[in-house]
């Protein structure tokens, strides 16, 4: 993707410094920095703070992690791996990762795995940007498909296609193009008319900072609004479709996603609105078959809701404080949506329903596609 | 009720000043600072700028601005009363206060109306603080049946019961006790456990800000979430009862609320959780039968979306922006919950089911009640 004029990439190796290099997230939108990671521990931190986040990006940026632990040798192949895993509890592809750096590293030589781990480490972010260009052209067919419809219907000229997205699953979450958004932005390539609904997705404003930045910088038509407004837009028939990402879907197609995404789900039903989720398999869980019992979910620090962080009037950053001294807070970082609320989940090797046959036919898909 | 051991009150005549006065919500719960309101623009202005809000005391608020529109001589009856009828699009009690206030204050001779409109005031707070305690012992019965029946359930202790609401609907909203909040203050009194679960409720964060500080202060267990979080904590046992507030309630049930209303109300059906409006019978509009269709939803100012408000770690207040400069926002301040997801309305008259015949009911008995 491309940023003030220059393409940019969410983490990259500098091959003139050898060194890690990614986008510290949490200061936008207000600042555009990029930082070195340069230890196994700087990465943790790096992740553990979110200045990386986005399940398949924080999954590129363990493999990462790996080299600079060998490179430095600051943790054997084991202890960082075991390091990094600790870092976040939902998203199963940062296991996923980890798991094939392990395995792909330990049948080197000693002398040759500190290469080894750098090499699938971008591996890892090739595959990932493939993927995410591939779910952007499947989910294509599906805002082409809609905008006809929607074009087809309407007597008179109809203004846009508007699709609600809910925190930021877009090119800054993953290795390039992202998923929820990756659709998004073929669409727009293609000329259909899109506008998106950000929902600012509290407590951390990934969507209000990170998605409306990314529209933002594409140049593609966009409103933020609360997350307590969806609802309201779905009624009065101001959304097409919704498109959200996921950090872990289960066997049966349950969706964990950023917390709130099922509140949005049951409302797209509500009112007859096509819900879809956007991943890579890796975010796939094949061995958890009822997401609301089985899967881990994140609790967070309080500040996350009791702070809020940005600039004043005069550009000057502060972080104040919005709840009440003393009052307990609570703040978990994901929901699960309900198969039965999904309409289809886009993954890089098609369109599939969220149903255990579904999912079947995704991993049949997969494991064919691995085996080619 | 009570504020740092004194009795408290959202609106009050000051009687050795002559001059009415309000606590200035927006200061809340950072700074406890009362105003004084010396005029019709003053008024207008503090119901515009929210700095009193809630259905019921925006209703009062009005009243006692026709009152100093008289006394200062600054507008004559009617002037007031559409000045005042212009602040506020949603509340339908505006309206009734005012068409009230007009009816009683227009039938006087012209040197006696000023003292009528003070009276018509005082008398309307009055019959709001009653209507509220009334509220309160009816939702009570159902939060002692909820509580014996969860008692009874289970095998083991039971720590409290646990009540999920958004925005404030409580003291600071009306003129005493509060709607939503009047069940849970007396079921508190009565030395059930309640635990109530507060939607920070984006954009203003009412919920954060008002209703947290006015359980703080009662001594009441709570715990501030997102507004994104309800569904979860419903999907996870977490959630006995939702009990919220109503701007406007239609003759066939639709509950017209805070934005985000509609959201929770969908995840409390879809998990089984009886969900409450509380609403003074004034209220509510039977001249509307489609609350979707029919009732006018404000548009507010962007900047509540864009900027929040607080203190820094010194105590200093600042405003900080939270999305990318140039954004659009959209900002709607209510939703419509349709009747079939509401279980009860909870009023001064008893709690009926939301459809046209439990409204018949409650406006017969309104009637009755009346006339008696």
């Amino acid at each position: 993707m491309r940023v003030n004029g220059e393409t940019c990439q969410s983490i990259w190796f500098d091959e003139g410094s050898q060194q890690v290099k990614i986008i510290d997230q949490t200061l936008l939108p207000h600042q555009f920095v990029s930082l070195t990671l340069d230890s196994l521990a700087a990465t943790t931190q790096a992740i553990v703070s979110m200045q990386v986040r986005g399940a398949p990006l924080i999954g590129i940026t363990a493999a990462f992690g790996v080299y600079l632990a060998l490179r430095n040798k600051e943790a054997d192949l084991e202890t960082a791996c075991q390091r990094l895993l600790l870092t976040r509890p939902t998203a199963v592809n940062l296991h996923w990762a980890l798991q094939r750096v392990l395995t792909e590293v330990s049948a080197q030589d000693p002398g040759r795995q500190t290469a080894s781990a750098l090499n699938i480490a971008r591996q890892l972010w090739q595959e990932d940007a493939d993927s995410c260009s591939a779910i952007g052209e499947n989910g294509l067919q599906i805002l082409q498909d809609l905008w006809q419809h929607k074009s087809a219907q309407s007597s008179g000229a109809v203004s846009c296609l508007n699709i609600l997205t809910h925190c930021n699953a877009g090119w800054l979450a993953t290795a390039d193009w992202g998923t929820a958004l990756a659709p998004i932005y073929k669409a727009h390539l293609q000329g259909i008319p899109v506008h998106v609904w950000v929902d600012e997705t509290r407590p951390r404003n990934q969507g209000a900072s990170l998605t409306a930045w990314e529209l933002q910088r594409q140049g593609i038509a966009h409103t933020v609004i609360v997350d307590n407004a969806g609802g309201h837009l779905m009624q009065h028939g101001q959304v097409d479709v919704c498109i959200v990402g996921s950090d872990r879907t289960t066997a049966n197609g349950d969706v964990c996603n950023k917390i709130g995404t099922y509140l949005k789900a049951l409302a797209a039903v509500d009112n007859g609105i096509p819900f879809y989720a956007a991943l890579p398999v890796s975010t796939i869980d094949f061995t958890m078959h009822d997401g609301i019992k089985e899967i881990p979910i994140e609790e967070r620090d309080s500040k996350e809701v009791s702070h809020m962080q940005g600039p004043d009037a005069q550009g000057q950053m502060h972080q104040v404080q919005v709840t009440p001294s003393g009052t307990r807070i609570s703040n978990y970082g994901f929901d699960v949506t309900p198969a039965r609320l999904v309409t289809g989940l886009i993954t890089e090797q098609g369109v599939f329903p969220a149903t255990p046959a579904g999912l079947a036919a995704i991993k049949n898909a997969a494991t064919k596609h691995v085996t080619k």
